[in-house]
């Protein structure tokens, strides 16, 4: 099998962890497969970086702070490719410019357009093993790009979906995805394998793990996408797409998501357009939206509940307070203590009552539930924060997750 | 004008001095002049990759440390470009391979090939600071390379012959060329120009600030080379063609090598391709001569003597043992207690007499000289180590350079 290898900043924190790396690509070889591996800037690193960028300024040239910590990662390349070469095997490093990764020339944050593997496939030929600099690429013109956050776990995808690599393991702290957060309900399960749908819609699960924008390439580039410990021999989970899970549970996963807060506002002058003006102009001002319910209320007028992170609460209140004031909307309220339940399933699609039994395991437990939203996969429902835990164990039991 | 401006590693020690190298910068652009820097990485750095690489191997692959290595010079390079920016300049970092700069392929020591400046002459044409990172090129292959010691420099020289640069300065934290080592003779003065070959005789003087390698190339494109100090305002010493120098003085510098040693050998077989016998086999085992001087002995054998560096008299002995075991030559004597007094300046090509004073000068203090090679702007003097200073504050006394 060709498999490509990523290797995230903690698990290539030093130079011991380095050689840790280096066994577990070395034991890959020694059971006949061909490996790419894709590492991050050793963990600190950056941070060391951004702040020499910020002795001189606040606000670096983006291309600059690009060229500045585009560095980091070619260290890990060069020296685990040394480690590997120490240890017998054959290894080349290479910056995401000679792997052929081509990205916009969005600086910090470019999105890989394009990748060349053909340099990659000749190093693979001879027999070596190929160390790419995560995180990076170069743009049309020939200056380096970073991606961004998660940027390395993007470069990995990205490689194995051009090499049309078998697998595409994410090694982390992490041993896999869990049936639901492990802290809140210590009978979670770590799941096998899971689609890529159903990963997205669980991003609260994997937030730590895998990032959606690596899910989204996957899925778009038909990655078997695999995460897993880079501390131990444990299998990880592996994501793909939904003809290669056999047995598909009713529901995979219950996602907790506490940070959510809710929007009510009533006596919405019922005009054309309304919303559309509301949610326009929330999103101009960079409030992000999640769900939305809208009720008839009475007199022509309409009543609006939707959630925004909390951390864009003040911003989306300055929106609401300017359609109050052009009398537009009559009263608004707003709630923190709320949080966002969901059950996940691609099982859903074919099997009616699901949706139904969440609401019921509620009604048991005397939870009110404030608002609900479905999609074909997904049952969310907004509910008092103070009952977050308590549904999450209830639901993992209801679906019998722990089985 | 259009500078190359160049910084070792000890003028980007820290991130303070980067910012006293954006204030140079900065200053140098008020007056009117385009620039493009060129740095070293910050010193300790290469270093402390180096002890990185040898966690893992004594031998760690040299391609692998080119792209180690590598990542020292963009983190200046970028680093300097974010300061300049900060204080208002418009300022680009590119790599040695985005400066166009290309190298032959044999790693840690690469040459330069060629260099195509036209994203410089791009960046340059946009009012723009252009940082490259010295050091680095990158191979036919598209594999990042470096030049070894003293790399920078030669990015420098390189990257002002290819942009054709009315200047080429290079920053060290020695002020300039002095006619002789300002540690023996404390009346040494700072040359104003030298010519290229002079500098080239008198490496053994500037061997600390500017190495061969980077004089000849400035040579070869015809830059108009100065050293100067990145600690202080004072001017340096500009590094041209001879044409350049208006006044020639009679002599420029007096040079000391006290690194030499010397053998002699006495009744040395005369037939035809001994001598050229015993130099093969002293340069296939990496020794280096310096002079050599023949003299004829008698029944048909000859006395050979020569200098080589002191620490390579161990292999050079054992080469000249093997002769000796074959009859080829009778007696080998070896004497380290020696050094060599070079007097260097183009004015000796028109003027008569210059080497004659040399030898009074050192008869007048009862110097013994052992030995004498000239060249059409030298002459070395092979002379007793314990006269060392004293010959080299005489000579320059005699050709009045302190006037």
């Amino acid at each position: 099998m060709l498999i490509v290898q990523k290797f995230g900043g903690t698990s290539v924190g030093d130079l011991e962890r380095i050689q840790n790396v280096a066994n577990r690509v070395s034991q890959t070889l020694k059971e006949g497969h061909q490996v790419v591996v894709v590492v991050s800037a050793m963990s600190g690193e950056t941070n060391k970086l951004i702040a020499f960028a910020e002795h001189y300024t606040a606000t670096p040239e983006r291309s600059e702070v690009d060229m500045l910590l585009s560095s980091g990662e070619r260290v890990t390349a060069a020296l685990l490719s040394i480690a590997l070469n120490a240890m017998g095997h054959k290894a080349t490093s290479m910056s995401g410019r000679r792997a052929g990764i081509v990205t916009d020339s969005i600086h910090t944050k470019a999105r890989i357009e394009s990748i060349d593997p053909s340099a990659m496939h000749a190093e693979l030929a001879l027999g070596k093993v190929v160390v790419v600099a995560g995180f990076q690429g170069v743009s049309e013109s020939g200056q380096v790009t970073t991606l961004g956050r998660g940027g390395s776990d993007l470069s990995a995808v990205a490689v194995a979906g051009a090499l049309k690599a078998d697998l595409c393991e994410i090694y982390t702290d992490v041993d896999g995805i869990y049936t639901t957060d492990p802290r809140i309900e210590p009978k979670a399960k770590k799941m096998e394998r899971i689609s890529y749908d159903e990963m997205l819609e669980l991003a609260s699960l994997g937030a730590k793990v895998l990032q959606n924008r690596s899910v989204e390439l996957a899925k778009k580039l038909n990655v078997n996408l695999v995460t897993r410990s880079s501390f131990s021999n444990a299998e990880g989970t592996l994501i793909t797409k939904e003809e290669n899970i056999m047995e598909q549970p009713l529901v995979s996963g219950i996602a907790l998501d506490k940070n959510q807060a809710r929007v009510s506002l009533s006596g919405v002058i019922d005009r054309p357009g309304i919303a559309s003006d509301i949610f326009t102009r929330l999103a101009d001002n960079s409030v992000n939206i999640d769900m939305i319910i809208q009720t008839s209320g009475h007199d022509g007028k309409t009543n609006l509940d939707f959630t925004v992170p909390k951390t864009e609460l003040i911003d989306a209140k300055k929106v609401v307070e300017t359609f109050i004031a052009d009398d537009e909307i009559s009263e608004a309220s707003y709630d923190e203590c709320i949080c966002k339940v969901s059950i996940v399933g691609v099982g859903m699609k074919s099997h009616t009552g699901v949706a139904a039994k969440a609401f019921q395991t509620m009604a048991a437990e005397n939870i009110n539930i404030m608002m609900i939203s479905t999609s074909e996969i997904k049952v969310s429902m907004v509910i008092d924060e103070k009952y977050a835990e308590l549904s999450v164990r209830s639901l993992h039991n209801a679906y019998s997750l722990d089985q």
